[in-house]
């Protein structure tokens, strides 16, 4: 079965690259997270055109072949594992940027561009592509509809979805669609640009996206403030907007984040305090925000760093790459639940108390505008299935008090395969039944990316 | 069997209000949309619960009455219209402002509660509900959810969908579901949030509604800028975006506008311009960036009012409330195309040589700072069919030139039932058929809103 569909595959896709080498497999056999079981794919294809994804899915319907799509494999929610029979559809080597028109403040792009390539082509007109994973510097664009992608940036300028304003996409069967339009505003019909946009590639293969670009600040302002303990930090928080201020990032890391960073980078982080807000205004207004958000979070008992502080600059940098600190004696998982916002400092307290009763490491950092927040569990791999399993039940734990704040299990990695255990725990069979029904309109056959962000059952 | 429907719902649903009287079933047989040809409902009821809601879907989905939800008959597309053999549902009376939670920054509220109202209740707590469509003194926010409308602050705000953040619904057959989460971001599951906002009440009728509340701007600067002609005002727009400024509200009123302005209201507007944007900038910016405004246009030409005119404060109230300037000696029709925001130029001019040739009378005024163009085109009632069908001519060349030029046929209205022939024009086949699949999904049996929203053949 599979050397025939093996066969198959290299003879109806001429001229379509592809590689069956075990090292390629394994490297396209999973993105960055959790595993819950390894599967090789049978094959990886690359595609270079539109036309190419339509011939690779007419072939993949005709010989009921699952196609798993992948941008940059830097998703952490195992949206892009493979999963047992597949092809790994990349979209990578689909990677030009096809238009900017600046007077439309609009881009035109292939899937496989970069995040922080169509930023630096942008920034040449003095405009930028506003969402911002940690990932930017690597993932696609294309990656980043299928994930929905949040990033840093979201208080104040959206997420990806609020960036897209269309879409083409190759349904399962090889048909092309276009959905959504070039305007800011557009209500003809159905949003199915929202429904396709972190729909991870179950609906169809996003082949082409117009995204709405924004202003490249005049100015930007970065304060850090350094908190005796994370309550205050988080008061900062509700205090910054309350004096009306949307900042562009606000950023909370907790005292053992600040020793992880310590640890990697030789700074005295910890020493200043037990929490740590990292503050960014823009525009402009930026200056007469950061002074307000200065005098805010002086009151508060924080020690707050000068107007111009270099060290604050870097620490949002530090901030911004610190994604992926994979450490090998240890099993991470990295979450991202978010809360209202006002119930961020009891979360974080009862995350402390958690790891403290599963007797697993915790630390924390936020997108604290919007209460959407990163906690990252571990145990030492030496502890075996023991630690593993405590590990688990944090996690569970963790997870449920979200949903009990009236939160979300993920705010922006996407359910993946890996949150699918918890998805029934957030929304109503109803609501399954219907996304279930959805997809069967768009993949009657099942064969895109099964086992991904839905419950099939 | 109209007789017996009523009967039947009359017998099936005690407690619930509902009327037939002929002046009531006319009043509610209409949006504020053109009629293409009038049809009373059999019955207008008006719920006051959810479960109210429910037990009118069942009897509906029981007995095979259609049924045009409604809030308060605002719309300009038809979206409400009364259709053969219906019943309207109207959710005018569930108009409870259900719970304001200033530090989370978000807002419950029943479909029935009036666009300004919530917004006064926001601003005791110093937020604001962005969404700001003409019709806010008398539009519902289940109305403004229905057609995802617009607005005026749309360009920095975005539309209704951006500050929806989840939404209870009422399914076809009674069913009671939510979507979306109470918190900023959100990834789980496919985005029905987005599915149903600017659905038009065709896949379920909105019974609760979550949105994110924004900051009120702690200051407001508001700029008037006359232009010998609408060339230099378009420019105006794209030379505010070259500086960087994200305006709140970016308002382009041709020379005709401004006559019908001078006419109503006495004003002298024309004497001083053949066009003129009306620019408010808002938050800790908003003087820095109106400094930049009058720089910027008084560069190209414009006379631009001094800072903290009172004047130009007025202009903008006049132009919020300029809408609906129904005349009962003509047959008009306002447009609301939008094209990319560097063809806003060449677009009016292309309309009003549109004008010319079909001899009819012709108005333009645009949210600017999106592309969103709310062109009214007139005849005189006298001229009978000959001037209907001038009129006629006028707009589907209007229409068929904003797609052209990558735009929609319906920036923020909704295609409703009037703009239903032209939808085809921009969305092809298979995604009409994606879209009527996707109904079947939510209404089998077609009962919500039937010839409204998309092509159901």
């Amino acid at each position: 079965m599979t050397a025939d569909t093996l066969l198959d595959l290299s003879r109806s896709l001429t001229g379509i690259e592809m590689d069956t080498a075990p090292q390629t497999l394994a490297a396209y056999g999973s993105d960055q997270g959790p595993v819950l079981e390894y599967v090789n794919p049978l094959a990886v294809v690359w595609a270079r055109s539109v036309e190419q994804v339509q011939q690779i899915l007419r072939w993949a319907s005709r010989t009921g072949t699952t196609v798993v799509p992948r941008g940059a494999g830097t998703g952490v929610s195992g949206g892009a594992h493979a999963t047992a029979g597949c092809i790994v559809l990349s979209l990578e080597r689909m990677n030009r940027i096809l238009e900017i028109r600046p007077e439309d403040e609009l881009a035109i792009v292939e899937p496989g561009v970069i995040n922080a390539d169509l930023n630096a082509a942008a920034a040449e007109f003095g405009l930028m592509y506003a969402p911002d994973p940690a990932s930017y510097r690597v993932s696609t664009v294309g990656g980043n509809v299928a994930t929905n992608a949040g990033g840093l940036r979201c208080a104040k300028y959206g997420v990806t979805r609020d960036s897209v304003l269309s879409l083409d996409v190759v349904l399962a069967d090889g048909t092309l669609i276009s959905t959504g339009q070039e305007t800011f505003k557009g209500v003809a019909g159905y949003d199915l640009t929202s429904l396709f946009t972190g729909s991870e590639g179950t609906l169809g293969v996003v082949v082409g996206i117009t995204v709405r670009l924004r202003y490249l600040p005049v100015d930007v302002c970065t304060i850090a403030g350094f908190f005796p303990d994370i309550e205050s930090a988080a008061a900062g928080v509700l205090a910054v907007g309350r004096a009306r201020v949307q900042p562009a990032i606000m950023e909370l890391l907790d005292a053992e984040t600040m020793v992880a960073l310590d640890t990697a980078h030789g700074s005295n982080l910890r020493s200043r305090g037990a929490a740590l807000l990292l503050i960014q205004t823009d525009g402009y207004g930026a200056a007469a925000e950061a002074d307000v958000v200065r005098s805010v979070l002086g009151e508060l008992g924080g020690q707050i760093s000068l107007e111009g502080s270099e060290e604050a600059l870097q620490l949002v940098d530090l901030r911004r790459h610190s994604r992926g600190d994979a450490i090998h004696t240890e099993h991470r998982v990295g979450e991202d639940v978010a809360v209202p916002r006002s119930r961020l400092v009891s979360y974080i307290a009862e995350l402390n108390r958690m790891a403290r009763e599963h007797e697993v490491r915790l630390k924390v950092v936020a997108h604290a505008g919007d209460g959407n927040l990163h906690p990252t569990f571990w145990v030492d791999k030496t502890e075996g299935s023991a630690g593993l399993q405590r590990l688990d039940a944090a996690l569970d734990e963790s997870i449920a008090l979200a949903l009990a704040m009236g939160g979300t299990i993920t705010g922006e990695h996407g359910v993946g395969q890996f949150k699918l255990r918890w998805l029934a725990q957030e929304q109503q069979e109803q609501v399954l039944e219907l996304q279930r029904r959805i997809k069967a309109v768009f993949d009657p056959a099942g064969i895109l990316n099964p086992g991904k962000a839905i419950l099939t059952s």
